[in-house]
């Protein structure tokens, strides 16, 4: 019985070799991840305004599993080294990696449309928006969760997976449109007369971008004739200019005698005998 | 026939020492694994006021799955060593782990979805919130599951996956809004200042954060001009706000003889022979 | 033509040795496996109630699926030894499973919900309970089915991946709650007073936890003022108390003279030439 | 230029060795893999009542794919034994498998909701059951289809896996359930206490279990007070109960004077000048 | 410098015996696999009456594609016997083949399920079928559409994955139903009787196979109280027979003094001052 | 120190031969790749009417990707002649491949429901469809999006994947369908005898394929007997024949004194003390 | 104890071969793959408008995920080079890599779907379309979103897949289409007579490319016959014409004496006692 030393010592000086290769591939590759992973965290959310709270959070989040990850990849190499089997422990990963994957595709999915809503700039704090089902002012703009406070006081967390298309009402001049029936009986020259006139006065009002103006007959209704007018306002002031118009048409129209008519319907009459 | 002992005891020697690697690193990661699991599982949930039960359960189920997990890999490694074919073990495992990842997709789906709002608070036990189609006060959460007890009584279990969007009504003062409508023979502006009379009544009741105001004309509708009255009131009393304004508009309104119109038609009568 | 008997041998050998540890392997896993899946199932069913008719037929099927993996694995273990490929054995076996596995999603689904619903006792057999769109009377809880009796008496099977949200009516007081309209020309104080006239003889009743409290006006209707009584009865008593609020609420009125109004029209008449 | 021809003999004993082993498995596995999918089939469904011919069918599809993936794994390994690279046969088969497969998936979903509806009895030949939007007696049971005739003639065929939720209207009493309006003008006690003695004559009748009974006020309706008899019938009995008791219902109020009121408005009368 | 002639010579041997043996095996399976996909196409086509070109067609493809998977598994083990590595070569494959294979699942699923809507005969052309929302008679059944032309003369396209549930209205006696509504002054049983006798005069057409029968009052309804007439009759004739029936009725209710009634109102008049 | 000039002489001419091997293959397969790919698509083109430009995109696109592809496994290969590990290669490029194949999934789809539109010819440029949702004449037909110009002059571009279930309403002859209110005080005999007649006039207008019938009493409303008239059109003429037929029926009403009713009511008048 | 010096050198030769085989490569390919991307990115994207801007940013993106795969390569085969299992590496770049394919799956979806359209110039700024349930003109196309200005002012972000069908208003000439109602008792000839007239005097207007005509009796209404006017207008023109012709309608119908009826009713009046 004889000891080849010198294959073993072959063989044991390769093994130091490559656990050598491989803590220092560790050791260089930990913490110049680390310090890519900040950076570019940083410098990619530095210019959205995201909160530095927030941007700490998904920094730890990230190095975890970045931590994770090599770990489990400096493990395996290291089994590997002494010729172990490591094909289950990559299967195992595989498959608890894929599982949780699943599920936190909607995690994923999250975050990559919240980056590109605040890469476009497609929503701001403060901006009235509809969304999802949801209307009202943007409060928060997080990576993973939107928040829309309700014009009725309530809050909405809304993950940005379901924002599939914003309307934000914030961008711009807005129109006021008043849609008023006047009477088949009643002359529309006559009305769309007063309707202007009573747009002129308006014109001069500041919140008006473009003054009112009467387009026409929009519909002959079955009790009325409908006349549209419509005019563009400053943002957020359309509600405010469609109410003043309103009463400032339904008085005008009061003053020239113009009828806006009740639902009207014609009654052929039959007395039966009872 | 002659037995080479020497390579024998050579290849006795590798397995030997394979074998012994394998259950030093199991004997080494199995309590690390159970540890960090369980702080891990601890210091994340502390903040979140989950109750001590739940987190019990929660850990006992991770560490039955890390074992199994553990165990198959030990078992499949110290195959390994014998050089057996380990192929059909790790496919077998792969397609029946995959079989029941796929089928409790829903469950990890849940248990990310309930950890983030956890994290951001967007909901907390005794809240008032309108999510998934239910609406009602939040009982339990859970990291599966969420509990809310409408307001009939019925009480809900909601998994946390079909949380897609949470409207949260205890975050701050809510509106309490009124809709009434007057002939239109009535004057615009006497109804209006009756209304504001009322609301400045209103408006040093505690209940009313910013009191109520009335903001014109909402519409003109077939049958009467419709009046807005907006206020914003302590958090779950708008309901009781809105109740007491509609009985004290409606009292001030018969005072002051400002009719609230019925529906409205105009008759044309034509009588038929019979 | 010499025959190495001498590697022959050795080859013979190393093959027994293998086909032993296989066997051992087999012999000693297989009965420990089936202990385990049957330990566990006793124990993670014992204390959920479910028949053990139900638990065998589990039993069974499990134990089916878990011979034939084991088989397969032997088998295919079997042939690495004579250095057979075993790679087509594996792939035909992956992507018929994988297939199976498919296509039987909504069964692990089933399965893994059903053990939730169970575990966190969402419902329990003879409570009231709305979900999936059915509503009735829980008579079944199975591991993949809920049965649920409808008021009607039709038995609806529901597989548990399809109780998204459970609605149970089975736990605690429930909200009895009356709209009642007044006509615009009664005093809303009076028919207040009438009400809770009638709220108070019920708060007696044993039926009511909390007695019922005239709460306010609801609505300003098109026809008729809308007072709410809300009170919180015995569970599964609120349709009868109910009824019974709005036959004595009825008669209550008809004794003080307070009209339940009928819906209400202006007509203006125009009388046309025929 | 020396030919070695002990290695070759080695050699090609070696490969004659395993094609031998392999022939050998092929002839054990065929015939033995047929006969245990024949039992397992026929015994499966010897309890379900599944036609004669169904399973026929269902053994030679099932026998087919068995030859093919049989036949697949000899011809894959024959190669192996020449060391000829199996690579792609095992890549072309997965690919076009799983192709195949996932065009496929509703088939085997199909097969796998049916046998549990044929295990759990869900449905029987004869019930009449809702599902899937269609209604009716179900005419025939299959794994992948199941045949329901609507009231009208029609014959539905609904895959199996469309059976989310089976409604099934024939297992117990059914429930007779009649509204009935009656004026507010009249005594609501009197008007129960009439309907009352209908119900008493109908308690005699067979296809009553448990006798109707008066339960009070379901609504204050806009034009009357809607009072609710419920009973619990023979199966399939209900409709022509209900019809029955409309009947003596009217006949009833018509002798004791209880009006069913038309729909009521109270018109307010404005003659305008034309 | 020495040429080991005896070596090279060695492995051209092999390779040599390892083109033979590839080329060999495509020379026998080529031709066998293209007669197994003719028979088995032909014989599982012939009983179902698919037309002979549209065999053709898919017997064309499917040769196609069978050949390029053919010549692709050839070309790789060519590859594979000079030693190259044939990965790159299965992975591109394997990639664009599942790629198309994603694409092409709609058109796997076609065919899937029109094999089964022809091998069950769930419709046959010139059959009444509703299904996917479209509703006519079949002009054409293929393995991946169904053409239904509608009532209106419109020609409908729908791949085959669509009828998910089909309604075939041409197996069996269709029910013909009418209801008609009375008067609530009128006598129940006398209008029934009327009923009954214009049943009987249509139970001796021979388009009834079960003479239609008055079943009772189906509903007390707001304006009449509703009577139900049901009859079975031959298929496609239950329109005929309903309008027949209809007319019937009519004139025999005007024949007897039984009034069909207009939509009835009380109406409440007060007289307003204007 | 001395170098074995021989192994390393023979490993090196291993090598030329393998890369000699590989350039060949590359230089005989992509330009007889690049052949099929161009004669395929012409070929399979041809017969379908699409434009040069259309398929010249296809081809240089298609001819891009295999190009690609091709490099891509030249230089894997190449790769692998030096032994140096393909493995990150073909790993990077599945992951890579695989995420662009599941993001451009619908454009395959689109491509496969294309070509099957244009085999079947199940529309064409011209004619007249409903689908998707969108109804209108085709004025293309793409490999990818379909173009249907809507009646209002909207030009809709359509993926071809959307058109599930096409209605193509230019195959063949077009119903036309006017229904008729007579009032119940006419005699259905005498109304269906004038409408029979206006009929008789349309038969022998061109238009009509199959002259317009009265076919019955379609039903009976709650205000007229309603009478249907069919007939069958030239296509596209369906309109115009419906137009011409109302005008000739209510003229043929007219002559004949026969009353289009408008909708009735009974009225029964209380007059309340006011 | 002695080195094997000649088979070290003979070692230490082959890793630097390899390693510089691997360091040229990455030099080599590097530049191409930049300038490859930078080159297809601009050639592709030259035709289509997109600003500037937005190319450099897609350039940067794809550049970065460009080296970051490289690297990756890079390091992997270096470890291949000294013999380290790479096994580790690559798994957990796929399952990182796969996790983040399926997030972002959305978002390649978005560019190849955006790619299309503005390959295929179905929409471009400015013009006014409806697509995704939003409608007004294009503002912004990106190869990601995009921008719909509505016309009440909101600005919509639409990712591009979600354009399931764009429906484009600026494409040809646009129908104007007036629906006009007249009595049952007016002629119906003189009716379209006078309509011709408005449409004669139209057909000069150069807003309409096809003079507007009468097609005829569209529907017999419950209260009116409605006749029906059809143009062609220049794009955009469309409601300006509407609403002129409305206007011109009206007042030729006043001219001639011509009734547009209010809804109709006939009343059956039976006086009852009260």
């Amino acid at each position: 019985m004889q000891f080849n030393l010198e294959a073993i010592t072959e063989i044991a000086l390769g093994i130091g070799l490559q656990l050598l290769v491989i803590i220092a591939a560790y050791l260089i590759i930990n913490p110049i991840g680390r310090k890519i992973i900040s950076r570019v965290l940083h410098s990619s959310t530095k210019k959205q305004k995201i909160s530095e709270a927030r941007v700490l959070t998904l920094e730890k989040l990230l190095l975890n599993i970045y931590s994770y990850v090599l770990i489990f990849i400096f493990i395996t190499m290291i089994f590997g080294v002494f010729e172990l089997e490591i094909g289950p422990l990559i299967a195992s990963a595989g498959v608890v990696g894929l599982a949780i994957g699943f599920g936190a595709q909607g995690l994923v999915s999250d975050v990559v449309t919240g980056f590109f809503i605040l890469l476009e700039k497609q929503i701001e704090v403060g901006e009235y928006v509809t969304t999802a089902g949801y209307d009202g002012i943007v409060e928060e703009l997080g990576l993973r969760t939107t928040q829309i406070r309700s014009f009725d006081g309530t809050l909405n967390y809304i993950p940005n997976r379901h924002l599939e298309g914003i309307s934000n009402h914030s961008r711009g001049t807005m129109r006021a449109l008043v849609d008023i029936g006047i009477s088949y009986n009643d002359n529309i020259d006559h009305a769309m007369h007063v309707l202007q006139t009573v747009c002129d006065n308006f014109s001069i009002d500041e919140r008006f971008v473009d003054g009112p103006q009467v387009i026409g007959v929009q519909s002959l209704g079955s009790s009325d004739v409908v006349l549209r007018v419509i005019g563009q306002t400053q943002n957020m002031e359309q509600w405010g200019c469609e109410r003043d118009m309103r009463k400032a048409i339904k008085e005008a129209f009061d003053r020239n005698g113009i009828e806006i008519p009740f639902p009207q319907q014609v009654t052929h009459l039959i007395k039966e005998k009872s």
